[in-house]
């Protein structure tokens, strides 16, 4: 696999590049002609990258900076730029796995931290689909599948041990990584400063933070999520990370991935998922029966792949695979469910809960996504299909 | 922590260096005088390395070169001499966070996979002494005291999460892990050529490798072995990688060290004391005595860590230490079981259990430990203490 990839001399020093200065290096790096006229248009949430869609003459193309901290919270959150490296090292891994299932690279510059791919226009982001109910028939199933095989081909049923433990190393990413301990896993069960919810939901935020046998299964999911490198995670699947369309679902901002456990990604799918269904009633047993379907797509794609592709002698013992499955749904209900508390009252708000312009409902469907999320980190164990949650759906 | 190193130009090649050329070697290094007379003495088992005791006047030091293969096979199992790197990085780490806990690192030469060390004699081998009799009463405590610092200090609960998985991948350490996966968890179950035993327990061996729920239990063992990284294991934590004597404990042969689970040295250091009392019965139960003073020596002292020195707020949930302890204990039994099988009939033999000359007695020794191992990799979460294999070495 070869990236195209530039290192010019004298270039070495990171600057940040404004709308006249992007112009001028696209065009030196040949992607538009010197006369061409180029418009630039920031398409980012501004959360925490700068990211710009270029368009010339009949071609168009993204163009992502990233900045040494996170934009939405500023200086005081640092962030490496070595993110762009990792994000533009596991799209083209996605790609390779999967051709299609990630945007092309086009240039990765290391020392300037921009990462220009493919634009995936016209296709919508996953999250506005499902706010608008317009999701694609395929949509879950792809990203079910998409994760099957990714998780398959990087872990060690499959990958040489010498070379997994190397892409492991080359992604070990503990800046970005540093940022999900923190955002997901700590400051929901703190009574953080930083949380987010209307001022009736106080108590039920101050309880999460007194609420000790809950702390102590989120204490054990964020261990396991800083210690178990089972393959290559993206480490932030939730829909806003997906592109769809009709024909073809593609992943992107890969910029959190690293080496985690299996059921991490699959976890925040469903997770968010069952947030906007909670979020939109109107979908909600929809939601339910999509989160189904994702985990019984998945469990067949990584079960074929264990079957027919595996370079591990173990994999041959009968029952194995159904006890690793058992593990990976039970680490996806846990994982989902801190992904849900941390989306209905932490730092990273969503639409899908936030549309709705009545504060009552508004909060009813906020606690309601706490209550669930606690459920489910409790009881992940117990819970032994995802039918058993049908009543939270009705 | 400054580490000596030497980088020379022009000296960039490795090349193996015949007993004139070590000479040479230190002498240029300003170890010793250069008309000073030096001995030069292979004190090494043959098994990996070619280590030698140089011995000039009034001054000794420990010489080690790795080749790049395994010397007792041959090169058709080649290994990395990026080994040397991670042996002196760890033993300065393991010195630094308990000072005398290893020998001094002296000279490290990447290029040249040299390695120069304090000598720690007179001490003894820690599996010699036990093989005498002779070991001297403090050493279990201060070994499970050693594991219980060394790995608390290494791992996510007292380090900051950028620095420990910076740690980690630095010390990935592939190739040394390999030769782990597959001598300790493949080979022994395979009926492979490899391994070594009496003609008369040809069916047991045979019987190891058609388990199948013995083999899906150390399936999953080699699993975590190969994705944990609670903390820095030395990984081959044996008795014959400890030196003993009646005032210090001093640990060396670092070079399998990585980032691992928090049971495996723990697991490896009973496992031995349990294969050493099989192989003399007059010490049986006193290393059965000698395994449960570890464990609790090995808890005490991480739980007074884990309760005083944690960085991670999560460690102050009550009920969390005592679930930890309850894995890295059936870790712990599950580890030392694969640890008894492969020293009973792998390739890395010891002389525990080979130095009785009566064939019928060797044979029902290894057979024992082989049958304990099995036991305690099948029960190791059933078992609630040690206590509860006392009949073991009755």
């Amino acid at each position: 696999m070869s990236l195209p990839s530039v290192q010019e001399k004298g270039s070495n020093q990171y600057q940040f590049l404004n709308e006249e200065d992007i112009i001028h290096y696209v065009k030196k790096h040949g992607f538009f002609r010197e006369d061409e006229p180029v418009s630039v248009i920031e398409i980012s949430d501004g959360k925490i990258n700068h990211v710009y869609r270029l368009t010339g003459e009949g071609k168009t193309l993204i163009y992502k900076q990233a900045v040494p901290y996170a934009r939405t919270v500023g200086e005081t959150m640092p962030l490496p730029l070595d993110r762009v490296r990792v994000e533009a090292r596991v799209l083209q891994e996605y790609d390779r796995i999967l051709p299609g299932s990630a945007p092309k690279v086009l240039l990765l510059d290391e020392n300037m931290a921009i990462l220009i791919t493919e634009d995936m226009s016209p296709m919508q982001v996953g999250r506005t689909a499902l706010i608008h109910g317009a999701e694609p028939a395929g949509f879950t199933k792809d990203v079910a599948e998409f994760s099957a095989q990714t998780l398959f081909y990087t872990s060690d049923y499959y990958l040489d041990p010498m070379v997994k433990k190397e892409l492991n190393a080359s992604l070990m990413n503990p800046g970005m990584r540093q940022l999900t301990e923190e955002l997901v896993f700590d400051r929901p069960f703190q009574f953080h400063e930083s949380n987010y919810f209307e001022a009736g939901l106080k108590n039920d935020v101050l309880f999460l933070s007194q609420d000790q046998k809950l702390k102590k299964e989120v204490a054990k999911l964020k261990h396991k999520f800083m210690t178990k490198a089972d393959a290559l995670i993206h480490s932030d699947l939730h829909s806003g990370a997906i592109f769809v369309s009709e024909d073809k679902t593609v992943v992107f901002d890969t910029e959190f991935a690293c080496f985690g456990p299996f059921g991490f990604d699959m976890a925040h799918f469903i997770a968010n998922l069952f947030i906007n269904g909670i979020g939109s009633p109107q979908y909600e047993y929809k939601r339910y029966e999509q989160a189904r379907e994702t985990w019984y797509a998945f469990s067949a794609k990584f079960s074929e792949l264990w079957r027919n592709e595996s370079n591990e002698a173990y994999t041959q013992i009968d029952g194995y695979l159904t006890d690793l499955l058992e593990e990976i749904f039970s680490d996806m209900l846990g994982y989902a469910g801190c992904e849900m508390i941390r989306r209905a009252i932490g730092i990273a708000q969503i639409d899908d809960l936030n549309h709705e312009q009545d504060e009552q409902k508004r909060m009813e469907r906020r606690r309601k996504t706490v209550e669930l999320g606690k459920y489910l980190i409790m009881e992940r164990s117990k819970i032994r299909s995802l039918e058993e949650l049908e009543n939270w759906f009705r």
